[in-house]
């Protein structure tokens, strides 16, 4: 007699979709099975089981330039975990003189308490960070406290590492069996061509993408591949929206470089045409920014074939005033989809014929857990937390602020409807939404320490 | 209380290998899951438990220019279940004036009461089979029949179907719901070539690799895959062997063409140089032949990315005698791996680091199910044939002719010891292999039907 | 003294374009060079002075199903020259049982006495011809006399050369230093889609582009380049419309094929859609098809880029009457442009920035000249004969029937204003076309015996 | 009656090889043609006859370090004309403080009166120069002075431009109508991977190579060619010595990027291995360092196929003694090949049929003249500089420092016997090398403005 029993899933696995039970013991799947009994019955027929969604990539409560982004570790992990999202990472930004290990408490601090859901969290290299040897040299340390991974940056000041700052990162990082997690964009080429538009006058939301073309930020991508190759260190990067940086990692695989990469939702989704040259263009703001429609063919496309391996959300949240500003480069970037990641693939890949099942879980799920080394998520097998999905696939559910668990005063997605919905979520053996509702406890959710595969 | 409960393995699926108890009641897959109850327990601490594998290409007791290749149905399936295969693909080839459905019945009544573990039937489309509108005609009854893939071959009088027959076949096929397996050899340039070196005095056993170039080989891939992709038709690429056909095979994906391909163990581990070369020469011929080291480089990684999605044998053997002709045009072609099959892609693949364990079942196993559509093998997960293996990873196993079960009086792998074997093999929930002794029956195998998925 | 010198002409060359003098002694080009004295002067400021266009694809009163192609000898030759082309080069085609020394005698003797231009003749070798043993042993007698080229099909009743007479053909005309030039399509099939087409009822001409696929196309190349590789022979592609025989040859050279190839100005200028499926579709018809934009644009900058060599014309008109058909199966293929290749390729090529000046005259003079052994034509260059061109390149002149002097009671040009037309035009140092009035004499043309370079 | 002809040599251009007689007349070519008649006669039986070699990359006592490169203007220019080099194009730098045109001046005067054959000069653009508006400002004065080629460098300090700095300074040179030609590596990279080297104690020349990966290399070259797409500017890719750059140079082409490459003898001929790697492997340092044999292999191939455009030296020599220095950071990098430049590519291109002798004269002589907007050098016709050579392909020279006149001390060609030498050259008219012996007179040569085209 198992703690709980969801009955009569479509259960998805990598291998496949198959009606059984899944039983739970405690905060650990027990059993996957036909004919399970527990004290607790969940009934889960036309519906999907899957394991808890993971966010690879997400920015709560992030401190910028005097302000915080909009969604707290509470609303934007109550979000999460409404849209079928279990386990999110999060980043640690160590301040100029604070150790890693410092920050990484500091930040800790931060969200213990507050989550709904677990959570781990990237430890970020800065510039400052990267040129004092001494603060390399605790990479190892990082990796011993959970935090495996390296967010690193080719663009922003305070954050941009040269070449010779991400080489050397990217050995410390491959030398204590970490990976790195990079944005990739040339920044300082960037900056200029920003500066040059605001000379000519352009002001305009649409001159963040014509300044940040796609062939450049393409460049980008294949240098820190080199790099990556040239340190042996495991790279992965964030948020791909162009044809030319999926070609990029496409490349680079063939290369023998160690390389994965992820796109979000607004890459998939939006359009530098239809968003940021619109009436509310500030509010599409984001980097690398918006592109074409071919280009999500593309991203699509390298989804379903494995060139890309994760859809995260950067969910990096402002207010629509926040987003209002005299010209493009003072508007902070960043869009929001936390809640709505795993409906918006579901609705857009599955049912668009765009990605199996399987596949869907995969990018969103499994593989995410696994490059992150979240050894206990993003599987539905024994021995695994019981982070579970149940979800209904013909559940029509229109997108609105008003529905949102997000903490912003607008999404991308209003009045949107998807087809299918996450109906019941648990997170560790406990059913934290049911019928869509919020169920759980801010402070449940738990720091887990990451480990690679070796 | 389950009928059988496997303890403690290491069970691989595409999702990752855990350790948990597999539960099995009747024939079926009961649960995967910790603390399992059974009657029966098995202990497979330490090992590997994984689907039976499934050999989507052998050529048991078939008959050939008055001659029955080496296995027959009986010794062919001990030997595959002893190697952990518990399914294998045969084919039907029906002979002049015969229709599919006779020939599949005779086909059956071959095997039934001799198998020892499950069959399916590929259907042959010969020459004159895809001359006649009556014949083509009932590709919907074969479908119907359980027999979805249709074997084609573009070389060999009496089965070669020149473009115009392959087009029209294949739009036979596709407009059913089938798939092409296809043998894809521009055969009547190779025998122009074989005669050209007969004539210049070239008789020994080489000449079988050099007067079928590489190049030739990958044209004849080349135009099938264009001419499935006219007729709206699936394409499974039998025994891919050299580099130029594997970049055919990926270009025809880009191209958007419904492709898949398959390699063999004599393919990834024997050369034309090394082999068809040696004084043994002639035993080694097999179409396509062997090649170079370089192509099985390119094959393994093709495996590993997954350009390539299956590793099947081609088991069709003969015996020293029958190998001995006066000129290597007069050789029958085939070699024999049906029973280390498995055991040689872990060795060479997973211990050498080209595979991971879930690649490996995925190559061996789960694939090839798919593909073939065997809906109930290939995985394990609740509601699965209960075809189980029990595989020891550190197992040292010497492969001769002396241990092996299969018929022919040589083995290309004489001698050598690989490192994992499969102890225990299970077959719809019956042990029909224990400690690497057969235990099971002849005839207990079934023909199974398969549907290929919308 | 020279006899005549081309005074103050901007003189093109391979080396670039520069102003000097041309002299002309007898038939040949004495020299270049400033201010050069001459018994007679022809003023050529401000034009461009060129050697004579090439043309190696024409089909002048060729019997075709009971037909004879629109221009004879006469008229063909007479068009050519005044439309600044010197030398075109039609075909011999043997009848069955007939050697080809015979059928060559017979065509020169067709064509002598009636040719106001020098001509060459590709051999043809119909289906049978490559059938028989002791008429491919004459291919080197064919080279001795002069026709050193070889035209094969791979479409065609009567013509095709299926991959074994392929193979054998080509391995004779390699051996005897020759060279292929190809009519590349998979016959066989298509004419399975002509006639599905048919039993559809679509007799429409557009169906004619329907039922050849440009993929399909592209195999026949890619077959052809590799039996080419085979045979050590080099291939010439005949009349590449599409973008994927493009592609097809450019892999075949970095397969490192000894392939060049050839297009027409009806791929560079019409298409499928504006033409094809017009209310005078019926006379587009030739075959390959004419296809889209895009292929047009692939053209051109393969043109460009080195990855095609020639521009000829595939010259083979017929009567309106002549193409009023039941069904598009029935019409005969062919479209007319023998008198304004040069002007075609000069208005929408050099006054288009597709191609510099240099290289319309590589391709339309000095790559037709050397790829197929007129080894005294195609330069301008003290020694070679004197075949000269003076081009107004400001001359606007409208395309008519009334004005050109081709047979066709239609041209696809008609009403087309282009920029630049040949002025005089100097076959042999006789002025042939003076003030674009049509000077020479029917029968001053010679056969020319072609050689090529070992 | 001409002043000179040249008599019944063959003739080298564009179009191909003929036999004819080349007139001067003064500075200039006045005409090829059939028996000309001169005041003076040079007999040039079975010799070529081509135009004088252009060498667009030579260090001729450049100061560096302290130290001056090996050859002056005089023994440079001196041993070029016996190599049949009759331009030379060398570099202005630009000291701190000081303008273009005051850097142009002061480089003039130390060259004037002291060459015996033509020259141009390069402007760099060094670190401080790029970051100084007022100083890119001076781009157009620079095209106007005859300087439209701009040297810039992505290593070294002093020289290198960051990327910002790289993509100003050729929006400066785009926006003028100049080239850049660039020194492409990934300097601060290299500078670390040194670094660590040397900390792990390797200081032996073959780490220059090790320490310069041909994978970091390329990623200049991408990365360059970007910004040149973006700057509008037409970029000239110096001294490319790996398969992995040129494969860049191919692919910039495909998109469309303006952009052409040159290499050099010794990356043709010299290999890492076989000369670093040796006794005297010091002597071998340049940069880019040699690479491998496969590496020459796609040198040639891409000379073949015109992927790349040039064969230059990079001339630039050091003394034995200056050569040997205690680790491999401090040897100054360079190797001499400006007098067998012609010869070398002659006897390992020509003589090995990996170039025409078209192609050899077009990367020695008619492509460097084009590119570098030499209008009146690199071509044999009427009206360009009579610079000529009369070459001798039977002629074997055995290359040794007692017979060149290059200045260094050694050669790394030393003992080499190769097939062809020129055996008289010509500058504007003059004879300055006859039987192999110099005739000249120092300060014949001229500075030359150049001219791109637009």
């Amino acid at each position: 007699m198992h703690d709980i029993v969801i009955k009569n899933g479509h259960i998805i696995t990598s291998d496949g979709v198959f009606i059984a039970d899944l039983a739970i013991d405690g905060e650990t799947i027990a059993a996957m099975g036909l004919d399970l009994k527990g004290r607790r019955v969940i009934d889960a027929s036309e519906c999907y089981v899957l394991p808890g969604g993971v966010d690879p990539h997400v920015h709560l409560q992030m401190a910028l330039a005097g302000r915080v982004s909009t969604d707290s570790f509470e609303s934007g992990t109550v979000a999460a975990a409404c849209g079928g999202t279990t386990t999110v990472i999060d980043f640690v930004e160590p301040k100029p003189g604070q150790s890693m290990l410092e920050a990484l408490a500091q930040r800790q601090e931060e969200a213990d308490g507050h989550v709904a859901i677990d959570y781990g969290l990237h430890m970020s290299i800065p510039t400052w960070h990267a040129a004092a040897d001494e603060r390399l040299a605790e990479v190892p340390a990082s990796v011993d406290a959970g935090c495996a991974t390296f967010k690193m940056y080719q663009a922003y000041d305070g954050m941009i590492l040269d070449d010779v700052s991400l080489l050397r990162a990217m050995q410390a990082v491959g030398a204590s069996g970490g990976r790195v997690v990079l944005h990739s964009e040339t920044g300082p080429v960037l900056d200029l061509l920003r500066a040059q538009a605001l000379e000519d006058g352009h002001i305009e939301p649409i001159w963040h993408e014509r300044t940040r073309p796609a062939r450049l930020e393409a460049t980008a991508v294949h240098r820190a591949s080199e790099l990556a190759y040239q340190a042996e260190c495991p790279l992965y990067v964030f948020h791909v929206g162009c044809t030319e940086s999926v070609a990029e990692v496409v490349a680079a695989k063939v290369r023998d470089v160690e390389i994965h990469a992820e796109t979000c939702p607004q890459y998939l989704l939006l359009t530098a045409h239809d968003h940021l040259d619109g009436p509310d263009g500030q509010l599409y703001v984001c980097a690398p920014p918006l592109r074409d429609h071919d280009d999500q063919d593309a991203l699509w496309q390298a989804l379903a074939d494995g060139d890309l391996d994760v859809v995260s959300t950067d969910h990096c949240p402002w207010t629509r005033a926040e987003k209002d500003q005299p010209d493009f480069t003072q508007i902070p970037g960043g869009v929001p989809s936390i809640e709505a990641r795993l409906s918006l693939v579901h609705h857009f890949g599955v049912n668009e014929g765009r990605l199996t099942p399987e596949r869907w879980v995969e990018v969103c799920a499994t593989n995410p857990a696994r490059l992150m080394g979240l050894t206990r998520k993003g599987v539905l097998a024994p021995g695994y937390d019981a982070d579970v999905v149940i979800f209904d696939p013909l559940r029509a559910k229109t997108i609105s602020t008003d529905t949102l668990h997000e903490a912003a005063d607008w999404t991308p997605y209003e009045g949107l409807t998807v087809e299918g919905w996450p109906r019941t979520v648990l997170s560790r053996g406990r059913v934290i939404v049911e019928n869509e509702r919020f169920m759980g406890a801010l402070g449940e959710g738990r720091f887990v320490p990451r480990a690679l595969e070796s």
